[in-house]
């Protein structure tokens, strides 16, 4: 019961991290590469930036008033990846303790003076999220003893105060703790900082109460707003008291809060928050592409809540949103490398990025950075994919839900699954039971996936075709719609189900109520949000309109399009190599078979590459899966006042654009980039 | 030649307040209004705050860091408009400056130990332009003694260094100290600060070096950027370097960055700044209507530098600018009452603020605030008003330039002129000499008045037609281009100039390259932007769209469109009632004569309302210049998700929607308002 979120009840249960392994594919490469590479990356910042010195009570000390946070997000990465390292940073950790269970470094000596930006608490929640990835994974040890002292300092201190933290985090841990051990006080803890926050529970600030969701308690609340991670923390929090604590008006509430702001405050990449002055949401259709904050950590909060509304009722809406934001945000976020990163996410960036090798010490989203003063960030990436896995695959009574597509095995109970698949780069999903038993097994067909069709029964001669599947030996071949493709059955090893999504690349449009994206169109093909990225001499971005009337041109995916590595000129893979080791990729049911479509100034395979130097091992070029699009690129033109007499009548000469997937934009350098194009017909 | 900026050299010599003396009218109004208000309320303000009180040495110590910089602007404007209080304020500044002459409350016993962030400089800068203003009203005094003493501190310690302050504005207060006295360091000094921005001259901060323009030489800046008011500051201090020191390549600089922010960097009301973050510029075409910054001093700013480049160049272009400012930046920052002020200058407010008596601790722009934490604004409008005048019209060795039209006198050596005119809500202006000579006399005409016309010669019978005028007996009618209309003669009292510029309103529409305002439409009228502006239950603003097809309606404005107030349930003047005493306005010639248009809701005149305490003297009603435009209004429409596979076509009902002037919303209370129309045809 690996799981970051377990909870009591609910219409679903996770499967966590010893049910669900992945394999190479496009998370299973990203969770090695964390694994290997972004922890240790993390922790070395860490230690330079003296913050876990701060534990070892250096003066001064370093770092923002949150920073103990940073090493606990870091703890907790670390304990889902059974990382070596864990044991000595929590003893570090444990060493600064007092014996009241009091821990934080910068209010030592001067506790709860400023709950509304002090963030003690909000560092107690990321310890006690912490604390439990290590009981779960690991058992009690000096982590989990550090982390439930904590608790039980905050249940004492707290417990019949009318307080509570500028930063929500401390209440979904809180629950979760209760979860893991059984101790009921944790869970009236959570129950109570939730219900005090609005009355108000925070002092009045120049952001005003919104900020912290403090401005009306969460029950009367309408949307989502505020800092974004605070909403979406608080929001993930709420949801466990209500799933905990059976009170249903409180999860409708949730439900339709996030239902608002999915509706009206969410960006196309499912990223959320539209400024950035104070980091937060923003008004109903404020959505920026230019200026859109979606900062990492919110999306990463966005997909915590998701998963919670999913497990809570089952609805696959829930999935949908968190798988958008999965490939656009949280895969976004993180170099090819994984050691830099994108604090903010923009859709639109007009002027290159001045490259930078040091400290970030602000939170723009031009070029990925190896750190910033506020790095949550980075540690947040490294706690969520380390924890991944649990995010794929649930259960019930009934049986299985696959509900995000990549490489791996599921066990549950006797039955045992292999997922194949190149998704998102392609569109077939084959499931082979390795292990019999029965009942339902139910795989999520995207809202965006009219067309979907599933076949189902005794494999066919295509066991050795991984590059085709061929589905004329199975029964039960039909469409299926967006929701839940259900199959039941008494599963024979070596069955198979086969869905195949459609993955044609598609127009998307905006609501006209958005100002900012109004004549605009952009391109999605799958989960997949694409842009046009601008690298040095190429064609500028600043006056190009898309050609509707021409459907975008969609390219063949070559054999490497899941591979992390997209040219030679990349930044390299530190380690390890093996992660980007190649896995055949079927394509889709119908697509035509052919030589990868090379890609012009993606040099092809160099066969001589050292794959413990090079990008790595098999051929690296190709892996980008680009999309055409014919546009109308705007001749430079100058006037002395942006506003005329008559309507700007796109002008320029007819030419092709390429577009790349938006998760890969920003890993050739300095670039400019826009996910939005105008539309020219 | 009571002047806030007096250049020595130059292709026009600014008039300056002994010079043009304004008679009732809009800018008259607001003088008045500034005069016997708004002054007040800012140095009650600033003694509530304990602003004041630093001088007196009360400890601890309130406010910013800059404060004292707005007990200094309020001087100034104390100076211009020859106030009674100014004595003792100045008096209490003065006992505040040390012997050698140092002078700031907030870092003696500290001094600069933080030129980035410090603003010891910046706050000399204004004590200065505040010496200046009352040396050049009065004489000699205290203030100026002061304001010299700390000049003099400025070049003995800073003379020789590397140094500059985080904030420009002392390098034009040096220049014009050095213009008012001849004491040639003070020049030298500015030079100085000039020149050694940039190289760079500060350290590092999270915003970047072009935060504060120190990011580049000023001779080598493309744009003006950065920190919109510190850039614009920073550019009128360059340009008054460069003018008396005769450095062509440093005005040329100037020039061709103001060139490139205007085409790219400017909001249709000629507000500046787009972020609210940094409270910055923002990059070229980066002008969103809903985070437009438009700080009201960065139009203030824009105003001073628009001027001075007028005056080194005699270009029309500035002064089409600054009119573009003064009339949707400058007048809109100001509530109708003098009391209240906006900070942010937004182009589109989606969600009504909620009103605030007291001090407002942000800087958001959906409801004027009688005070601000950072209270440069309510300040930096007093004075630019309590100077306006001498913005108004100019002389050359050729004759007098009239640059902005209202109610007035000018005069310049034997020859006096009266302005009359309802501009800007009529297009008919008079100028009519009461004393003779000889000389060219240039009426502007302003970009967008395509097809204005000109008139000249003896008056005909038309003098008590205030109403309309005859221009038969005139010689010499005739179109005239935007620029400068000139019109050469031997001048005898009772001559006549008529222009008369076309005040249709009119469709605008933006660059294509602005992305914030793709497929959506202004209107303007005259210098005038309008907005749609709705008010409790008055129909919302969130879906609507115009039928460009059908032009904008005008109303003929009544008598008193040139009243400060509103309706009856407006914010009520304090004082003076005589502030918005009627003044005939002339309607423009060949306007249908009639009675005002009644507005819905607007009742009629209330002849019993008594003008003590009633909004004015006079009928309350029609005061505003409403437009209607023909629209679409949505109707209300929720999705699950912003984006779509299909363009969203408008849909809904066909209405009218009444637009007023920008420079008017937010009077009646919270409101939503947009200018950009998305366009439904």
């Amino acid at each position: 019961m690996a799981n970051p979120v377990l909870p009591s009840s609910g219409v679903l249960s996770p499967l966590g991290l010893d049910a669900v392994r992945l394999a190479p594919g496009f998370w299973g490469d990203r969770i090695a590469l964390n694994r290997d590479v972004t922890i240790a990356h993390c922790q070395e910042w860490e230690e330079r930036e003296g913050w876990i010195g701060n534990f070892r009570g250096r003066l001064p000390r370093k770092g923002r008033e949150f920073s103990d946070s940073e090493i606990y997000k870091l703890l907790e990465a670390m304990a889902w990846a059974d990382h070596p390292a864990l044991p000595e940073l929590a003893e570090t950790v444990a060493r600064a303790q007092e014996g009241d269970g009091y821990l934080n470094t910068r209010w030592t000596g001067n506790r709860y003076t400023d709950f509304e930006w002090g963030h003690e608490l909000y560092c107690y929640g990321h310890l006690i999220q912490a604390g439990v990835a290590r009981l779960r994974m690991h058992g009690e040890d000096r982590l989990t003893e550090v982390a439930k002292r904590a608790a039980d300092h905050i249940c004492r201190r707290f417990m019949d105060t009318s307080e509570t933290c500028g930063h929500p985090v401390v209440e979904m841990a809180l629950v979760e703790l209760y979860r893991a051990t059984g101790t009921a006080r944790y869970l009236e803890m959570a129950r109570r900082f939730v219900e005090r926050r609005g009355l108000p529970a925070l002092g009045e600030i120049p952001f005003g109460r919104a900020y912290f969701q403090d401005d009306l308690p969460v029950r009367r609340a309408q949307s989502l707003r505020g800092h974004a991670v605070r909403a979406l923390y608080l929001a993930s929090g709420v949801v466990d008291v209500a799933v905990e604590t059976g009170d249903e008006e409180l999860l409708k509430a949730v439900e339709a809060q996030w239902e608002r702001a999915v509706a009206r405050r969410t960006h196309l990449t499912g990223g959320m928050g539209s400024r950035h002055t104070d980091e937060s949401f923003g008004e109903d259709y404020e959505l920026p592409p230019d200026r859109a904050y979606s900062e990492t950590c919110a999306g990463i909060a966005s997909i915590m809540l998701a998963h919670r509304l999913l497990l809570a009722t089952g609805d696959a809406r829930y999935a949908d949103v968190a798988e958008r934001t999965l490939y656009n945000v949280l895969a976004t976020a993180v170099a090819l490398d994984g050691r830099s990163f994108f604090y903010a996410n923009p859709l639109r960036v007009r002027v290159p990025a001045v490259p930078l090798n040091g400290v970030n010490h602000a939170a723009e989203g031009g070029l990925r950075s190896p750190w910033f003063d506020v790095s949550c960030c980075p540690n947040n990436i490294a706690r969520t994919l380390a924890s991944l896995p649990a995010y794929m695959a649930t259960s019930d009574a009934g049986g299985v839900q696959i509900h995000h597509f990549t490489p791996g095995e599921i066990s549950h109970g006797p039955l045992a699954l292999r997922v194949e698949t190149g998704y998102p780069w392609t569109g077939g999903v084959r499931v082979r039971v390795l292990s019999g038993g029965s009942g339902r097994i139910s795989l999520r067909v995207p809202a965006w996936a009219k067309g979907a069709t599933l076949a189902y029964g005794p494999a066919g001669d295509t066991e050795s075709a991984a590059g085709g599947s061929d589905i004329s030996h199975m029964s039960g071949s039909r469409e299926v719609e967006p929701g839940y493709a259900v199959v039941a059955g008494d599963w024979q090893p070596g069955d198979e189900i086969h869905l195949d999504l459609p993955m044609a690349p598609r127009w998307t449009f905006p609501d006209r109520r958005v100002d900012a994206l109004r004549g605009s169109v952009a391109v999605e093909r799958g989960p997949l949000v694409y842009c046009a990225e601008s690298v040095a001499d190429e064609p500028p971005l600043a006056d190009v309109a898309a050609r509707i009337s021409s459907p975008p041109i969609d390219h063949e995916p070559g054999p490497q399009a899941d591979h992390l590595v997209d040219h030679p000129a990349d930044h390299q893979v530190g380690s390890p190599a093996g992660a980007s080791a190649a896995v055949p990729v079927p394509r889709a049911a119908g697509s035509e078979a052919g030589a990868p479509d090379p890609v012009a100034g993606a040099p092809a395979a160099d066969p001589t590459a050292d794959p413990a130097t090079g990008p790595a091992a098999g051929p690296a070029v190709d892996p980008v899966v680009e999309i055409e699009v014919a546009v109308l690129l705007g001749t430079p033109a100058t006037d002395n006042w942006p506003y005329r007499p008559v309507p700007d009548a796109p002008e320029g000469v007819d030419t092709v654009l390429r577009l790349v997937p938006y998760h890969r934009w920003g890993n050739r350098g300095p670039a400019t980039m826009r996910v939005w194009l105008p539309v020219a017909d």
